[in-house]
């Protein structure tokens, strides 16, 4: 799930997010919408990750024109309307312009004796 | 955990990474590393989540260089190296320039009647 490196400038947003209580849907419902973003028009890469009910969600994209297109896809609008009367207590949307990035990997940069 | 907005424009840093199974010092260093972040000039906010040994770590700056100088602190520069040598197989890091925010908070957005 860990991306590499891209061609910078690309875009990134942030969804930081706090599960309710109500687990009926939602793992489908996740499930889908990152395979749904994948097929999007733009998409880059999506990193996910949960715990103890605290989320973060890192989707990255190749200018902010996708972005605003993800948004606003049908699908996507639904479970964002149920994300917030079920699934969530709050969450949190950045948009960010990827300016800078690097990478280490140690299969690659240490390489054995 | 999560973070409220702040006022745009400021910066991220998202760090996504995968643990080795070195165990030895790696909790008591990360959590080290977050606290001695929150002390550094600049730093508005972190969130961190982990699992199944795959990390999202994002921390919040005013601008870039609170960024520059927090990478080149001293116990953060031995922290990386041993990171490196011990406890990540990989890792990225993207430096981020936030330019737009926005929340939901069930307690705020949906009133109870």
């Amino acid at each position: 799930m860990v991306s590499k490196t891209l061609d910078t400038p690309y875009y990134a947003v942030i969804f930081t997010s706090r599960r309710s209580d109500v687990e009926e849907g939602y793992q489908k419902a996740a499930q889908r919408m990152l395979e749904l973003a994948a097929q999007q028009e733009g998409f880059l890469h999506v990193d996910s990750v949960r715990q103890h009910g605290h989320g973060i969600t890192v989707s990255y994209w190749r200018d902010l024109e996708s972005i605003n297109r993800w948004k606003q896809q049908a699908e996507h609008l639904q479970a964002q309307q149920q994300g917030k009367d079920e699934w969530y207590t709050s969450y949190q949307v950045r948009i960010c312009k990827v300016e800078r990035d690097y990478d280490f990997d140690m299969q690659r940069d240490i390489p054995t004796l």
